[in-house]
């Protein structure tokens, strides 16, 4: 069977990427739209990208609107900033969101029509070039096809997916994530670690995205701590941010599984943010994963040398779920008692939860298929691990 | 310090990867020109492309003037024919010199003049979408952001280095290598291997382009003896053009070191098809640079499972060069003799290639400067140890 693996044709990464990447922009076009937020234009990320495009006489116009999750008139506005300033590129600056956001602004902008058309829709012509530069290092969304708008006429959250969404550019500087403060620093990194796990045990997963999920997975576990009671430790911030591009990688190509299927409706209920749902499900669903995909995490243990020779296969994949629990406790995740959600109001949402979670069909890609009354009880544990 | 990454944007590898690219193809353009040699067509490669194409509708047309190692002529034969004949698109199937022509050819498309003008210059403009075929598994021409293209008015092999020559998107079907015989099959494969090695420890190495590297070595050692004696094995056939496109990615990335600099004027003075001088090098120059990259070789040896717990690093390194060694015997690679060099006519060039050896760049890259004088040396190793 063949596969198709897709990433960004440039990748940038390390100390100082930023000003390495003005020879490329400057090939990109003639004016930038930067698509960003107002948090990142009062913490200077902005200043420090502008910086760099006025040095190169790259003209640009900033869109700071995506202020919160991206909505379909964040995008029409920023489609019509596109067009009436003539801008010929984009560039994307900060968390997934203004990431998002930059996708279908570049996809509106060549393939015509309005954002809330999108939803399933194959994306027919290429769009500008896009350049992706993160701020925290957990999403990835530097390195996926994905983008998730909010059509807030009808409330609905429409998934675009296609591999044409992929940047052309990722710039992924760690200087950026030098002031998350250590519960961001954790919660992101887990979220990270989430996807490259679920890359490395989903049914879809295959050679390319492997090698890219055993990475992630070796520097989170190398550097998760350091860059989390550390924080400007520059050598731990900068493989933890390789590690989001790479655990990105691999889920774009692979799909995610039932961490993600089950986190999508904590965060559209309870508004926790993506990332540390993320984080908080994967102790449960490891144990629940693990099942069927003993030869997968006894691989994992021994990337991350935990396996000991003279074990078995299922003793190696226990050493790996062991490692990965005992970091996530020395990491202090926030449980969703501590994030403030109510215990009977987060019972009551269980089965709303399970049927969304199957819906999105994310856990069907694991190798346990899981029941409805499998994830209602995977929510429960979560609770219930959590007091 | 930042690094820049760079890698077709599309990859599509495995069994029936030409059936699944036909829709990616579709988004390309219009029309395609084929850039391909006689013996493409004769084999039939070119009709299985051509099919797919005329189901998805797509106009072709097809220049099978690549017949020998690339000239300057044949580049402007072949942006001749894509202009007049109106294409938008390009894909180069065949060996590198095929794909190293597609590249140029798209490159003067899009940026005018001559192809005699591209010697060290940046290109400009963006080419049109580029699709590569590789159908033997070893140059990795498919990943690589180089063209060498000869100028037959002065002699000179021009290399095009940008990476906006690196392929749009690369089809790796193993269908194509089925046939290649065992010989082949042993001097490419080690020269996939060779690139792996030599970016693995080259000094521009970084973590990015390591990955590749070690994958491609992983899957070389696991694979090529099989595919070299049981060449009707597609799931080993599959691994080494996977491997040799991984292996392609890291050279591309971390550049190449001695053994390539030694390679090309054994190549240009006595005609040795680039695989396999590369091939005959590696055994010698193993020895070489392994002084200045015990560290690297040794975790080589862990990866390819050579290295016993208790071993030193040096012992490790040793154990990775020993398996490479006996690894080598098993293929059966021709020695320079074998291959119908005279040893006197050797022995008076070798003054000339360790000078072009060193003047080309490449063995400054590896972790042990050598002199013109070790240059010579090992031209002598070359041939003493192949006695």
């Amino acid at each position: 069977m063949a596969n198709l693996f897709f990433i960004p044709q440039y990748i940038i990464s390390g100390e100082n990427a930023l000003q390495m990447s003005a020879e490329h922009l400057t090939s990109f076009g003639r004016k930038a739209l930067i698509v960003t937020d107002d948090m990142m234009v009062k913490l200077g990320n902005v200043k420090k990208l502008t910086d760099i495009l006025e040095d190169s006489n790259i003209s640009y116009v900033v869109y700071s609107g995506i202020n919160g999750e991206p909505t379909h008139s964040m995008i029409d506005e920023g489609v019509e900033i596109y067009k009436n300033q003539g801008c010929d590129f984009l560039i994307g600056i900060g968390g997934g969101s203004p990431i998002d956001s930059m996708k279908a602004i570049g996809a509106v902008s060549t393939n015509g029509g309005s954002i809330c058309d999108y939803m399933g829709k194959k994306i027919e012509h290429t769009l500008p070039p896009t350049c992706a530069i993160p701020t925290t290092a957990g999403t990835g969304s530097e390195a996926t096809k994905v983008s998730i708008i909010t059509n807030t006429n009808t409330g609905v959250k429409m998934l675009l997916s296609d591999p044409k969404l992929m940047a052309t550019l990722a710039i992924v500087d760690p200087i950026f994530t030098l002031t998350a403060p250590p519960a961001v620093t954790a919660a992101t990194g887990v979220d990270a670690l989430t996807h490259a796990i679920e890359a490395y045990t989903s049914k879809k997963a295959f050679s390319m995205s492997d090698i890219y999920a055993l990475s992630a997975i070796q520097r989170i576990f190398g550097n998760i701590y350091e860059a989390y009671s550390n924080g400007s430790n520059i050598d731990a911030r900068r493989e933890m941010s390789i590690a989001a591009l790479e655990a990105g990688i691999a889920f774009s190509n692979a799909s995610v599984t039932i961490v993600h299927g089950m986190s999508r409706p904590i965060g559209a209920l309870f508004h926790v943010p993506h990332g540390l749902s993320n984080a908080m499900l994967l102790n449960v669903c490891l144990d629940f994963l693990k099942q069927g995909a003993v030869e997968r995490l006894c691989q994992l243990g021994q990337a991350i040398g935990v396996f000991r020779s003279g074990m078995t296969q299922e003793e190696g994949a226990e050493a790996f779920v062991v490692a990965t629990k005992s970091l996530l406790r020395t990491l202090n995740i926030q449980t969703p008692e501590e994030f403030g959600i109510q215990k009977e109001e987060f019972f009551s949402q269980i089965p709303k939860m399970a049927e969304d979670a199957l819906i999105s069909g994310s856990p069907l890609n694991t190798r346990r298929t899981p029941s409805k009354d499998d994830i209602m009880e995977l929510y429960k544990k979560l609770w219930e691990k959590s007091e």
